[in-house]
């Protein structure tokens, strides 16, 4: 076979064959497909997509390029969640805990941000002595005492993943659904989970602002996942204002602990509990989230998790040395505040990376002090900017100059979650 | 400025700035962009296309990443010809010299061939001693005083073309109209011709074999041509049969000096003199080309060009070890011999190669005795079959088994030209 062959017929709109397929991924995870034609032929994937014959193949393909986690010895029924990403989307840190204290094993094996969208990793990683890397024994063990583990993915976790998504951002071909579904769902498949609930995000911050493409890629999973024996569920939820009030790691931390403790920001438990209802669902438990929470169940569980970890869960959180506000420019009502603009500010102030090579800051971050449907005099502070670098601030105040919409009406509620697919 | 923000901005359809592009094309020649970012921006493009400024400064970022040379110093008018490529193209071999004894300077820098179409070098390297490296004033020198130079491009013409060349040609990325002209008009460009007369092939053996896209690629390269003030001309010319009798090096060399010497083949000639009327025409030169072929100045300037780049034009050719015979199948007419076939067959025979590196036989190829409209019997023989190495003889017939179309009524003559596009 030749890869050229190959790259020419997806360019020409072709079905690839399951040979063919198998011999792409093959090449591109042990390195004999240079770089250069797996760039073309990811471009060529942009262009002409892949249909669902070659998608199942691709993504079996991936899987089998590493090991397939085997969880069948543990008691617990497994679920876990993803997030295609957002701003201020700190759900796994409350639900990882919660679904446990239900009875599951979460399995969470997270990613680290990239750009203004944050990252499970960067986030835990503001929890002093907590550690994101665990062997295979920890992780299993862990799994069937506390139930709960965010731990960073291992290397033996679909290994084509890790060669073609580090190619993917250099090269332009982030944006296709195929791809995305495949990258996402080879690894969690790989996991070994059970069940698996999928949080799509839509509108400025999420990844895919789109809810129609936001839908497609949701469906595309969920048959990716079923097809290999994965219980998949996906809720389609609103990412065009930040969820929950704080965007950037510590930030993100304090707040999940707030909602552990039960004080966490409506709309956060609001999506936090829907998610975890159908993870108990897929565990077949017979458990009310809601009133796992407010017995305490699932703090307990948080605090054996960060524990088991190397963490302290009772260490003070790093806060950050320089805290300037960012005020309404108008006396008005609150209409909408812009998850993108958010995001980016708080990358800007340094909880985010540019590249992923580069540090994050824990106490930078975004601290929202007004929401949606507020009444505001010009002046008042919409939010906190924390940052231990002053000279940050210019480029977090340029990123939110346009961020709010102020009107003189109430504005309709949001609508947290759009659609279920199964 | 970034090159992934480039790749998203052609990959959505966007226009790139003539900043963007000459950013790009400086960090493609100086390596300071990588080749999988190159190649995944080759692909957007062969998927979106490139507008007409876009091509315009692209083809002059490439030209500008070399030297133009400076011809004005002849005092000859310089005319050149370029053709897409085909099955049996010995054109450049009668015409350079033809030309050149019109009075003009023909300053023909070739490359070699690839896959089924044969190279100008490679051809003429079967004559012994002949050089296809010269140095720049040995360039200038033969120009002025022959009249016809056919040497290899030297290393600062047009280097951004070597790069991208190098990478469409293992990335499926060859096939794009604006990556092919500007390819070729960046290098005629930069070569300092102040006429030139393309010949676009459309049929089977031809690069492009759809008539409708050699037309758009015959257009596009035209504007280019006349964007930087070379007068430029362009002829469609039909490439669905062979041209002339032989496909392969050294069977080209003795049919080109057969046609220098009055003896050419019908279609040949007839191609060979539209072109040279075209090229004296630019040259604005009174001259026919006819009567200077009928004269025998065509052969002395040929002599010349040889003898000034170390051949010798009276030593005799290489010749085969093995000659076998294709045979016709079938008793009738000839109604279509396909070129690409043909080129295959060579190709397979030793005459060409599948990788840059590869070399080519001087003595391998196929030489056609029966011809379109002939009538032949069952077993006549349609060609020879001319190889060093027997063992490549059944891969020539393989390529040849259906090339053959046989009917019972004398077939339309040929139309050779096509169009003409000024």
């Amino acid at each position: 076979m030749n890869a050229v062959d190959l790259i020419v017929a997806k360019r020409e709109g072709d079905e690839l064959s399951d040979e063919q397929i198998n011999w792409l991924i093959n090449g591109v995870t042990s390195g004999t497909i240079p770089a250069e034609q797996t760039a073309a032929l990811l471009m060529a994937i942009v262009w002409r997509g892949l249909g669902p014959q070659e998608l199942a193949t691709w993504t079996a393909a991936m899987i089998d390029s590493g090991q397939r986690l085997d969880l069948s010895g543990l008691t617990r029924p497994t679920v876990d969640k993803h997030s295609t990403g957002g701003v201020g989307d700190k759900v796994s840190l409350v639900l990882c805990p919660l679904v446990a204290a239900c009875g599951a094993a979460v399995p969470q094996l997270s990613g680290r941000g990239l750009g203004h969208t944050g990252g499970t990793l960067d986030k835990m990683e503001a929890i002093a002595g907590w550690r994101a890397e665990l062997s295979h024994s920890q992780f299993l063990a862990q799994l069937q005492e506390v139930g709960a583990v965010i731990a960073a993915a291992t290397a033996d976790l679909a290994p084509a993943d890790r060669v073609l998504y580090a190619l993917r951002d250099v090269t332009g071909t982030v944006a296709s659904i195929p791809l995305i579904a495949s990258s996402i769902m080879s690894k969690k498949i790989a996991e070994g989970t059970s069940g698996l609930v999928l949080d799509v995000k839509f509108g400025s911050g999420a990844f895919l602002p789109d809810p129609a493409m936001g839908e497609e890629l949701a469906r595309t999973m969920v048959g990716l996942g079923q097809a290999h024996g994965v219980d998949t569920v996906a809720l389609l939820t609103d990412m065009d204002q930040p969820l929950g009030q704080a965007a950037g790691n510590a930030l993100e931390v304090a707040e999940s602990v707030e909602a552990l403790a039960g004080g966490g920001p409506a709309d956060l438990m609001e999506v936090t509990l829907a998610l975890a209802r159908e993870m108990v669902a897929l565990a077949g438990l017979d458990a009310d989230p809601a009133e796992v929470l407010a017995s305490g169940r699932a703090m307990d569980a948080w605090r054996a998790m960060v524990a088991a970890q190397g963490g302290n869960p009772s260490a003070p959180l790093p806060v950050a040395s320089e805290v300037d506000q960012w005020t309404a420019p108008a006396s008005g009502i609150i209409g909408r505040i812009d998850a993108l603009a958010v995001g980016v500010a708080a990358w800007r102030l340094g909880a985010g990376r540019a590249r992923k090579e580069d540090d994050v800051s824990a106490v930078a971050g975004v601290k929202l002090r007004r929401f949606h449907g507020d009444r505001v005099a010009a002046g008042d502070v919409i939010a906190e900017l924390h940052t231990d670098d002053p000279y940050r601030l210019p480029a977090a105040h340029e990123a939110l100059s346009s961020a709010l919409t102020i009107t003189d009406t109430s504005p309709e509620p949001r609508r947290l979650i759009a659609n279920r697919i199964a």
